[in-house]
């Protein structure tokens, strides 16, 4: 078994705490003698006790534009994807912390906030992504921020029931949110696209419309 | 010119004073001696000096929720952009107020959080109004989830520019957004409806895939 490491130890001692004593009640004093270190070292791995509580926000960012990066408009769908799925994926890792921490944010107000608050960060980095991907012009700026709230709102989805104890299938469930959710901006753009999305609203009869839709399709009238 | 109310008051005093000392410089005494009353009737209008700076959001999602409410699934495009325009309304009319508490959220983290977080209250309501259009079912939960989210980003773009100062025209670009973002979730449900919607996806030609069609829309093969 591996050694906790002090920000392990300190994260313990705390959801420990805040579970006996409450939130308010629990001093960093009270956490690091918890954790037998000093409040040196506790101000060292963290700026208050209210850093303890979340997740390393700046890594899980980081870590989402280092797959992003890597993208093209071509491969933007699996990108971020696979950008959404890192993210819930650590959430998953920390298994009992991210559920003791979906419960201590739920009964704080500052806590909660704070925590949503967090979430559009990731909204905002996928935004910057497919609004370059889209070419960065005014006119494509909604859609890029639809998507970004698209995706965010289907890994939060997932996640959350996950944290609620509604699905132990996250991952399976995600591949299934996403896919749903990609769809809705799915667009033609590369020779490795399986196929074309055709969607029209009409009145008339398919016999009516046929013509024009061949011609789309560059299939002989 | 009508006499401004003791909330008014109070609220144009607290922001003068946030712009001019700064909001964590600002004590309730500092606002009620501004604006002339006494510490008992700031405490009957706010709860906080926090509380002076948001709207009544309460009162905004009540109106939201009256306009909703008179609503069936067969009119739930125009009663959520209508429910939407309630609020885009409601931070036209503050005009100056609103820009201040922009630059002012923008610049305290508490705040910032907290508004944001607010904006999530409104994504909820339109979610359980769509959701139970949609019939409250498992199966349609992301999708009603997807739509408030699309609705709330469409709207806070809008809102979001004019408060940037980079629209002056935001009704209309409000309808225009509103238009985009709802043609995404439009589906076929009543004989007012100017039509159908077909949308597919396939690398087959279309006479491989035209008795499916003729089949889903009800012609003789």
């Amino acid at each position: 078994m591996q050694r906790p490491s002090v920000k392990e130890r300190l994260t313990g001692a705390a959801f420990a705490l805040f579970d006996e004593r409450g939130y308010e009640a629990t001093t960093v004093d009270d956490i690091t003698e918890r954790a037998g270190v000093g409040r040196t070292t506790f101000f060292r791995a963290f700026r208050s006790k209210e850093e303890v509580i979340f997740p390393d926000h700046e890594a899980l960012l980081d870590a989402m534009r280092s797959r992003l990066a890597g993208s093209t408009q071509q491969t933007a769908l699996v990108a971020v994807r696979e950008a959404a799925r890192l993210v819930l994926m650590h959430y998953l890792g920390e298994g009992g912390l991210a559920q003791a921490r979906y419960r201590l944010t739920r009964s704080v107000p500052a806590l909660r906030d704070r925590e949503i608050a967090g979430t559009l960060q990731y909204q905002r980095v996928f935004r910057e992504y497919i609004h370059t991907w889209m070419g960065n012009g005014e006119d494509t700026a909604l859609s890029a921020e639809l998507m970004a709230a698209a995706v965010v709102t289907a890994h939060n989805y997932v996640l959350r029931r996950w944290l609620r104890g509604l699905t132990d299938q996250p991952e399976t469930e995600f591949e299934t949110a996403m896919a749903t959710t990609l769809a809705r901006f799915a667009e033609p753009s590369s020779a490795e696209d399986p196929g074309s999305i055709v969607a029209f609203r009409t009145t008339k009869s398919l016999d009516t419309v046929l013509p024009a839709l061949r011609t789309i399709l560059g299939e002989p009238g």
